[in-house]
């Protein structure tokens, strides 16, 4: 196998499409947002990305069938933009790994024309959210006025530790080659995976590119979510557990 | 040293050989499995495969004789099919080591004509295992009825967390240049060496591919196992260790 | 992306530039010293290095805009010496990595001329230091009698350890390659971020390059440091720590 | 830089020399014996090897001028055998580093005409050693009776770990390419430096290649060991650890 293996499965016609990325991450708020706009659009499965970086991995489908591996990128139609949104279960293993698959996902995005990109994710807060916020974080500063106009938040030098991984290389190198990037980061504790998040990322992305999309499945696992909050939340309320901290859950 | 170096020892004409791998893993079910055939069979040395990939290590023999890491091929005519073992101390030490260690072991078997592979392996229970099942995955669909004919137990989406390693890449690296290729998985609790799980996987491969073997030598092993176990049962039973998990035995 | 690339962001004409290395290490002296001469001396940005070695990583700044982790080097026109300074947020994350970045920074600094290096750096005491003294290592025993005139100490085999990363590969492969190169290593608890060991430093590198530098900025921020330090004396005076060692900080 | 970078010092004519690996290991027993050779013998420094596998670091000399990480040829003329003793502080930095040493390594050995290796090092026994015993390891069976004749010995399956590093690969690839190469390994506590366990390894090899060597440096080194082992006895014998093991020592 090479280092990058392509599987070209289709390859529709375009209009100025948008890359989505949505790997795992904090709060796997860009993957629940990004998987979400599959699940609603019904996309199309267009290119499947195999890499010696990624781990030596199968995973097991619901038949007992094993698929190795691999990012994808569906294309979706809405009535705004297209959409080409690239999903996956794994970051790559090496400092030189992200460089590298982060440059094969943005060649595969100019191959469908698209010239703008936004990296889902989240922040961490080390404490429940209330009010979600989305932060953002540009390729470059002409971007930030239609951002702020979404209601994007941009806070002076945060994320303090900066954007990691492929979010953030879609930024760096994204900006590099041409692309109007940005990354929108949701609010989030950290230590849950956060459903509620990932909407207000998605209502953030749709006023940005014009569509809309339901979120009843996805309200369903953030009510799922709540009920588990709930119950941290009335053992935080407990004599034992005074702490309005979740940092010991891990 | 190239990265990988491959001595030719032998050549002989297999007739459509099945690769059998059993690489080091979970409770050493794959391994004690592919070296019981070996035993048994008296299979003729056909392959070594050296790489830098491995750890730089020799192992030193009964007489003081060092050898160098490798992974071998023997190959073993048997009353039913062929089969084309592969066995080895020790997986690679990277994600990309394991992919290109893979792509050999698999260059190797088309080689000697193999278009079918069963990877050997042990599926971690967690606790002591009383009746063993061999837990399947498959590289294709079509394979499921044969493999249920012959007693493999499916569970949708297990593995929870994918097959790693060789026997995970034999199945994704497998299909993608058209082999057959299978995990059979025996149950193990993960914290011993299990010779009888080792034993229930060959079972259901003399089934599959109709070779009969002698298990007087796993037997003996696995009464020596079975004496381990009988005396942690025995601490599990007593006043103070009340805990019918294994997790503590490391 | 390559594994490295180098934007050419200017050329100026230099007169035998001198190199000056402050990436981050102990105590961050290095890096405190280079920048303040950045800031001091207003340089101009020359060369920006990105290279897969570094972590795949942005940085936000202050508008919200990312830059993709590189490092950079500046002109800077000097009354005495013309100097090339080099700075950046991060070290390589292999020990190759660091052999082949520093290698490239060498190459840019011939690049523009150069032929001598300072590589600055701090060396750890593992307590509070009192009087900052520079000690030193050379790349070739002539470049001995300079530094020692102007202050700078040399102890046999001290840093016990030798020096580390960029740094000692400045005089390693820098006196591969004819560079005459020394660093001057400011005295340094180790445990806190100590900008009047940079000061030291950087008096040190005025005496060697007869150029003068304003300290006020450095001063504020050698001050803040100062009543954090008066206040590790205060608790360490105390009756529950009295214990001259800095060690428990961390 | 390149990968590897041989600097060929001297080259003078050997007469059928033996390579003397001594790189640092279990109780510096390779290293102490391999440098006790070139401080008796006065040996001439032959070939420097530098490699971006090594640490990226410099040791800085009693003058405090720096010294790039590299391993040393030094070539000695015995009364008995020609040596060509091979030095360093460090081994490789991952598995493929380790192997591509090592090939170097034999290249050179090769080019002065080496067709005989050892392999010095220490196997540790986990207790303090009354009576040091030489371990052996061959590359191939013809080598055992001579070594059984200068006493070494021959354990089965022993060192149970096999030999990791530079000295298992002189046997594993040096066998690939022709070697006649042994490992002498001294039994050694495996926690303190341990020169007696040098000698012991140093007159085997005596015996072995017909050379006189006096020991009256490593003998001080020794004495200066066995009063710390004086001390850690006397805690040992006192009422509080009546262990006789000494891994508490670390």
């Amino acid at each position: 196998m090479d280092d990058i293996e392509i599987d070209a499965v289709a390859t529709p016609e375009l209009d100025d499409p948008v890359l989505i990325e949505g790997l795992p991450g904090v709060g796997h708020v860009g993957k629940l947002a990004a998987e979400h706009l599959l699940e609603e659009f019904d996309g199309e499965l267009v290119r499947r990305v195999y890499a010696t970086e990624f781990p030596p991995q199968v995973s097991v489908d619901g038949d007992g069938v094993a698929g190795l591996t691999c990012a994808e990128f569906h294309a979706i139609e809405t009535d705004g933009a297209d959409l080409l949104v690239l999903t996956g279960d794994h970051q790559a293993g090496s400092n030189a790994g992200h460089y590298r698959l982060t440059t094969t996902f943005l060649d595969i995005a100019e191959e469908f024309g698209a010239a703008r990109a936004y990296a889902l994710g989240g922040v961490p807060t080390g404490e429940l959210v209330e009010e979600y916020t989305v932060l953002g974080a540009v390729s470059n500063a002409d971007l930030l006025d239609g951002l702020e106009d979404a209601g994007v938040e941009f806070r002076p030098d945060e994320p303090a530790g900066g954007i990691v991984g492929v979010s953030g290389l879609v930024l760096g190198l994204g900006d590099r080659r041409g692309f109007d990037a940005a990354c929108l980061m949701g609010e989030t504790s950290g230590y849950l995976v956060d459903p509620k998040s990932a909407r207000t990322v998605l209502e953030t992305l749709e006023d940005l590119l014009d569509f809309v999309v339901d979120y009843e499945s996805l309200e369903e696992r953030a009510e799922e979510m709540e009920e588990v909050v709930g119950k941290i939340r009335e053992m935080q309320d407990g004599p034992a557990v005074p702490d309005d901290d979740l940092r010991y859950i891990g």
